[in-house]
C-alpha cells in the first residue's frame, strides 16, 4: 500500500463494496420514501448505516473475535490486510459514518441532522451494536442463557440497527413523531424477525439449500430460539413478529407501505 | 460483568478516567473562552475529543498493535478485560463521543454542531488519527521513512486531534473565521510540538516517569525524531515551533491567550 493519508480507503472498501443484503441501507431509503421523502434525501445516511453494519462485522472476523476467515464470500478483512488495518479500517468506518451523514446530507435542517446522528450513534456504541458484541461472547458456550438474555442480544446487536435505519429514513423524509414510532416498533419486531427466522433456518435447511454450513449454531453450542423454545414456538413465534410487523405498518398508506411488506415477507419466507 | 446493555460502561471508563493529560480536552475548552465562550459550552465536545483520544491509546495498545500492558499508569484495557472487550470498548468510545456532542450540545444552533461533528469526524477517521496508526504501523521497522513521512504519520495521528479540537471549541464559542483558522495553525504546531517531546522523553525518561513503557521507540525500531535527527537537533525543531505556535496566539488579546500560552509552555516543558 502507498504511504498515503487515503490509505484506509482499499481496505474499508474491500468489505464496505462487498455483496452484502444491504438490509439497512433499503430500510432507511423505504423509510425514508414512506413518509413522503426522496431517496437522494436519505442517501447519505443509508450509507452510513452499512458503514456501521460492515464495521461491526470487519470486527467480529478479527482473531479476537469469531476469527471468521470468509465474510461476504470474500476473504475476511484481516486475511488480507492483517488485523492491524482491519482494525483501524473498522474504526475508520465508524468516524466516516458520521461525517458523511453531517457533510452530504442535503436539503435537511441541520436539527434534524443532528437528531439522524444521535439516533445512530445510540444505536452503534456503547448501549447499541457493540455492547451487543460483547453479550454475544459472554453468552458463546453458556448454557443457562435465558430467553430474556437471548433477545437482549439480539436487540443489541442488530434490531437497533434496523430501527436506527428506519428512524433515521423517516425523519429525513421529514415524518411526523408518530410514522417514526410505527417505523420504530416495525423495526423490533423486523429485527427479531430475522433473527428467528436465521434459527430455524440453520437446523431446518441443508447446507446446500443454505450455501453455508448448516447447523453450524447446534455445533458451536450457540442460543437460538429453537434451541430455548423448539422448532414448532420458534415457527410460532416467527410469524407473531410478522403479524405484529405489518400491524405497525397499517399506520401507513398500504400503496407506499408496499416495499417494506415485501422485505417483511423476504424476511420469513427466505430459504438461505 | 453483570449481563447488561451497560457492560461496556466499566471498560469504557477504565481507560476514560485513567489519569491522562486531558491536552485536547483542554484545548477545546480554551478555545472556546478565549473567543468568548463559556466552558459549559464547549464541555460534551471537549469530553467527546477526549473519547476520541481514549480509543485510540485502546486499540493502539492491542496485541494485534503496539501490544502494550500499561497506559496512562494503569494496565492497559484489553490486559483487564480481554482483547475482544478492549476491542469493543474503544468502538463505543467513538460512537458515544458523536452521540455526546450531538445530544447534550447545549445553546449552539444545530448548523454549528453538524459543522462540529464534522471537523471531529474528519479528525478521527480514514484520513485522521485511523490512517495516522496505519501509517504509523508500516513505518515501524522501515529504515527509510523521510522527514515528511515521519510528519504525515504525527500530523494524521495526532495533529489533527488538536487542531479539530481547537477548531470545534472556536465554533462552539462562536468565534469568527479568522479566529478558527488562528487556531488551527496554532494546533498544528502544538501537535507538531507535543510529538517531538514525546519521542524525546522517550529515551531520556524511565517507565516509571512516563507512566508508560520508556524506551519503546528505539525496542521496536520506530522511527522518531530524535532517531531521524538526532536530540540536539530535536530539541531545537521544538524550540522552533514553540515559537511559532506563540505567533499564532499574538491575533488574539493576550490576557485571554495565556491559558493557551501556558499549555505550550507544559508541552515543551513536561517531564512524562
Amino acid at each position: 500500500m502507498a504511504f498515503s493519508p487515503k490509505i484506509l480507503y482499499e481496505p474499508m472498501r474491500h468489505s464496505l463494496l462487498a455483496r452484502g443484503k444491504r438490509v439497512c441501507p433499503i430500510l432507511c431509503i423505504a423509510a425514508c420514501e414512506l413518509v413522503g421523502g426522496n431517496e437522494s434525501t436519505a442517501m447519505p445516511a443509508a450509507c452510513a448505516v452499512e458503514m456501521i453494519h460492515t464495521m461491526s462485522l470487519i470486527h467480529d472476523d478479527l482473531p479476537c473475535m469469531d476469527n471468521d476467515d470468509m465474510r461476504r464470500g470474500k476473504p475476511s478483512n484481516h486475511k488480507v490486510y492483517g488485523e492491524n488495518v482491519a482494525l483501524l479500517a473498522g474504526d475508520a468506518l465508524i468516524a466516516f459514518a458520521f461525517e458523511h451523514i453531517a457533510s452530504a446530507t442535503n436539503g435537511v435542517p441541520p436539527d434534524k441532522i443532528v437528531r439522524v446522528i444521535t439516533e445512530l450513534a445510540k444505536a452503534s456504541g456503547p448501549e447499541g451494536v457493540s455492547a451487543g458484541q460483547v453479550l454475544d461472547i459472554i453468552s458463546t458456550g453458556a448454557s443457562d442463557i435465558s430467553l430474556g438474555e437471548l433477545e437482549l442480544i439480539h436487540v443489541l446487536k442488530s434490531t437497533k440497527l434496523i430501527e436506527a435505519s428506519l428512524v433515521i429514513g423517516a425523519i429525513l423524509g421529514g415524518g411526523s413523531d408518530e410514522d417514526v414510532e410505527q417505523l420504530k416498533k416495525f423495526g423490533k419486531c423486523m429485527g427479531l424477525l430475522y433473527q428467528v427466522v436465521d434459527d430455524i433456518l440453520d437446523i431446518t435447511q441443508s447446507s446446500e439449500e443454505l450455501g453455508k454450513t448448516a447447523g453450524k449454531d447446534v455445533m458451536t453450542g450457540k442460543t437460538t430460539y429453537p434451541k430455548l423454545m423448539g422448532l414448532e414456538k420458534s415457527r410460532e413465534f416467527a410469524e407473531e413478529l410478522n403479524t405484529e410487523a405489518k400491524e405497525h405498518l397499517s399506520h401507513f398508506d398500504p400503496e407506499k407501505a408496499a416495499p417494506l411488506i415485501s422485505l417483511v415477507n423476504f424476511c420469513v419466507y427466505r430459504h438461505k
